[in-house]
C-alpha cells in the first residue's frame, strides 16, 4: 500500500472495556485503513483486560487476546502504549503507575483520577520518560486540550470557560424546552441514557470541576487539585429562572471558569469556579445544546476562540483516545522517549496558583427570593441590598399569592461586588417571611 | 528560572515585517516569558528582512538584526526556522524553497503559495528533512489544522465546512444588520480597515477556495488544487436575500464546503466548493458574526465539531505563527529531523481525488428571480422547474411593479437536483419577461 509498510505495527493493551473502552476497538477496527495511511504504520490491539468476559459488546476480538490479567497485559512486549479506561480513583491509580512503571506509554480518559493523583502521576511519567496523554478526558472527543497545550501555546491564557459536562447540559435544555422541573428532566435523562442513575457527579458540577481542573493547569501552568474550585451545581433551579433568563436575553448554562487574575502588586491568582450561570442569548456558549460541549478560552494574542463537539460517548471519546494513541504511535516509531510536558509545562514549572475567593468576585447577579406576600416584604429585600450599596436595576413580580403562600421575587443587580451581595442574601434569608433560601445565578456578559 | 535555563535557545529569522510580521514580533517580545517557560528554553527572533526598513511598526527592534538581505537570513547559521511573511505566489515561493533547500524549517501563513504550489513545496521539505508549519493560513489563530491532523486523525473526516474568510462574514453581517445594498457595506468595510483596496480575492471567494484546498487536503488525504473548486462570492447578493433568509428561519454566510461522497461502485469523490449559503439560525455557523471564522468538522467517530475565532488580523494570525515556532523548537530541541507529514499524510499517501460536479449536488434552493411584473411570468417559471421534476415549497411575491418594472420573485425548492434546478434557469432566463439572471443560493441544512 505504501513505502511504509515495512514498518512494525505498534500494539496497544486495552484495560477496561466497558463504553468506551468498545468505542476503542470499534474505532481501531473500522478506521484501521485511514489510521495507518496518515501513520505509515498499523496500530494493532494486541490484548484487552476485563473483568467481564461474557457480555457481547458487538465487536469482533477473535483476534486479541482477552482475558482478565491487567498485570499480564502491562508486562506483555508486545503491549507498547497502554489504554486505562476503568475509571474512579483507586484501581486506576495502581494501574496507571504499574504501567508507566514498566515503562510503558498510558493513554487514559480518567479526568477524576488525573485531577486528584495528576500530579504523582505525571512526576512518575517524568521520571520514566514515558508518555501520559488524557485528551479524552476534557470535551469529550473535541481537541480542547491540544488547542491550549499546542495551538495556543505562544499566549498568555487569560480565560477557560465552558459547558464541560453533557448531562447536565442537556438537562438544562430540556428544562429551558419543556418548562418542566429538575427531578422530571432528570427522571427522562436517566431513561434515555444521558444521565447516570446516580447522577450526583454530574448534576452537582464535580465531573465539570474535574474537568476545569486539568484545563486551567495546562492554562496556567497552575497546579491545582479540583478540591480548591468553589463548585455549585444544578439542583434547585426552577422555571421560572428559565422563563426569567429568556426574558432577560440569557441562557441558563452550567459552567466552569477559570480566569487569571492578578493582584495590586502584580502576583497571580486563579479565579476557578463551577455554577449555573446567564449567558448572552447570542453568545456562541448560549447555543450550545443537549448534550454537546464547548470550551472558550480566550489568550492575550488569538483573542476569543471556542471548540465544540460530543463531551462524552462512546466513539467521540474513543476518537480522542485512538488520537492520543496515533501520536504517542509516531513518536515512539521516531525513537523519542515520551512527552515531557503533558501539561504544556514541565512539570517541574508548575506553580501552586492562589485562588481568588467567590466574594472577590464583581459583576451583576440575578437573585430570586422566594417570600411571603406580605406589605414590607420588598422594601426589607431592597433595603438589605441597598445598606450595602448593591445598586437593583429591575425588579420582577408576578401575581399575589393566598394568604400565607410564598411568591417569587426576581432581582437583577447592577455590577456589585459577590461578597456585599452575599451578606445581604444572609440577611434576607433570616427574615421569616422568606421562606426558602435566596438563589444567587452569576451572569457572565463578556462571551 | 527553571532546571531547563541552560538549554541554547532556538534562532529565528523573519521574512517579511507587514501587519502579521510586526504582530509576530510583538508575541515573542510580550510573551517571552510564557514561551520559555512552556518549552524549557527561549525562542529568540535573531534576524529580520524587509525591503521597507523605515516605517515605525511600533515595536522594539533594537536587539534584532534588520536589513532587506532574505539570502543572507536563509544563510545564516544562527537561524533555524525561517518565518515567510511576504505573501503571494513569486518571490514568496523562491524564498521558501530556498530555505528549504538551505535545511531550514519554514513557518507560514501564505495560503494562495501553499494551495497553488503545496505538493512541490512539501515535497522538497519531505527530500531535506525539514518541516513546514502553516496553521495560520487557515482560520488566522485557529489552530483547525492542528485538530484535523492530529485531534481528529483518528476518523474518517466526512466533511469540513465554514466561514473562513473575515472580510467577507463582516460584509454579510452588515448587510444583514443594517439592511444596506453590498456595495455601501464594501466601501465601509475598506474604510474600516475591514476590507482591502482590492477586494476580489475576498468578496468572490479566492482567498476561501485557498484555504479550503488546505483542508480537504488534510482531512481527505487528497491532492488538490484550489482551482479546481467552484468557487461563486458575494457579490450580487441583494438586501431582499437577507430579508428572505430571515423569513424562512435561516442566515446569509459564505461557506467553503468539502464532502467526502464515495460513488456507487464504493470509489470516492470530493464535493467542494464555495458559495453563498442558506444556514439554519439556530446553528452554531448562523451565529459567527462581524470578522470571525470558524470551521466545523465532521468524523466518523467524533460527530460534528466546530472550531471558532479571529480568522485574520494581527496579533491573532501571529498566535498561530508562534505557536507552530515553539512546536517546532521543540522538535529541534529533541534532535528530530522534520515533521514527516505537514498534511497529516506522507506526502506519497495523498491521491488526486474527482470532484463532484455541482450539478450532481441534492438539497433544497433558494431562487431569486427577477421578471416584469406580468400576467403568465409565474407559470411560466414554475412551469420550467415543474417539467424537470423540480417541486416548489413556497413561493414569495410581494407588491406589484409599475408598468414596464421588474419584482423579484423568491421561490424556496423542495429537494432536488441542482443540475435540473440549473436547466431550468437556463431556460427561465432566456425569457424577455426575465430582466436579471437569476440567482440560486443553496441551503446547508445539516450543521
Amino acid at each position: 500500500m505504501s513505502s511504509n509498510a515495512s514498518v512494525a505495527p505498534v500494539g496497544v493493551g486495552l484495560i477496561g472495556l466497558g463504553t468506551i473502552g468498545t468505542g476503542v476497538a470499534k474505532v481501531l477496527a473500522e478506521n484501521a485503513a485511514v489510521i495507518e495511511q496518515r501513520l505509515g504504520f498499523p496500530l494493532r490491539l494486541v490484548r484487552i483486560a476485563d473483568l467481564d468476559l461474557e457480555t457481547d459488546r458487538g465487536v469482533d476480538l477473535s483476534e486479541i487476546r482477552f482475558d482478565s490479567d491487567s498485570d499480564g497485559l502491562i508486562a506483555d512486549p508486545e503491549v507498547d502504549i497502554v489504554i486505562e479506561l476503568i475509571g474512579g480513583y483507586g484501581i486506576a491509580k495502581k494501574i496507571t503507575l504499574a504501567a508507566i512503571d514498566a515503562g510503558k506509554h498510558v493513554v487514559t480518559a480518567n479526568k477524576a483520577l488525573l485531577a486528584l493523583h495528576g500530579e504523582e502521576i505525571f512526576g512518575a511519567a517524568q521520571g520514566k520518560g514515558v508518555d501520559v496523554a488524557f485528551e479524552a478526558a476534557v470535551g469529550g472527543g473535541i481537541p480542547v486540550l491540544r488547542a491550549v497545550r499546542e495551538g495556543l501555546a505562544a499566549n498568555q491564557i487569560e480565560s477557560v470557560l465552558g459547558i464541560l459536562n453533557g448531562t447536565t447540559n442537556y438537562v438544562l435544555t430540556e428544562m429551558e424546552r419543556t418548562g418542566e422541573a429538575f427531578d422530571e428532566v432528570l427522571k427522562r435523562a436517566q431513561e434515555l441514557g444521558y444521565a447516570e442513575a446516580d447522577p450526583t457527579f454530574d448534576v452537582d458540577g464535580i465531573d465539570a470541576a474535574h474537568k476545569l481542573a486539568l484545563l486551567a493547569a495546562m492554562a496556567f501552568g497552575a497546579k491545582m487539585t479540583f478540591e480548591d474550585i468553589p463548585t455549585e451545581g444544578i439542583r434547585g433551579l426552577l422555571p421560572i429562572d428559565f422563563e426569567m433568563a429568556e426574558h432577560l436575553g440569557y441562557r441558563l448554562k452550567l459552567l466552569g471558569i477559570a480566569k487569571s487574575l492578578h493582584d495590586a502588586d502584580g502576583s497571580p491568582r486563579i479565579d476557578a469556579r463551577i455554577h449555573p450561570t446567564m449567558v448572552p442569548a447570542d453568545s456562541m456558549l448560549a447555543n450550545v445544546d443537549g448534550a454537546m460541549n464547548a470550551v472558550a478560552v480566550t489568550g492575550n494574542a488569538v483573542g476569543p476562540t471556542l471548540y465544540y463537539g460530543a463531551g462524552a460517548g462512546e466513539l467521540p471519546t474513543a476518537s480522542a483516545v485512538v488520537g492520543d494513541l496515533m501520536e504517542i504511535a509516531r513518536e515512539i516509531r521516531r525513537g523519542r522517549a515520551g512527552r515531557v510536558a503533558p501539561l504544556s509545562y514541565p512539570a517541574n514549572e508548575l506553580v501552586a496558583l492562589p485562588l481568588a475567593g467567590t466574594g472577590e468576585l464583581f459583576g451583576r447577579c440575578y437573585l430570586r427570593f422566594t417570600a411571603l406576600d406580605r406589605p414590607g416584604v420588598l422594601a426589607h429585600i431592597t433595603g438589605a441590598l441597598g445598606e450595602r450599596g448593591v445598586g437593583i436595576e429591575s425588579v420582577f413580580q408576578e401575581g399575589h399569592a393566598e394568604e400565607g403562600d410564598s411568591v417569587p421575587v426576581v432581582m437583577l443587580t447592577h455590577p456589585a461586588r459577590e461578597e456585599a451581595i452575599r451578606e445581604a442574601i444572609d440577611e434576607i434569608d433570616r427574615h421569616s417571611h422568606v421562606t426558602e433560601p435566596t438563589r444567587l445565578i452569576r451572569i457572565e456578559e463578556e462571551l
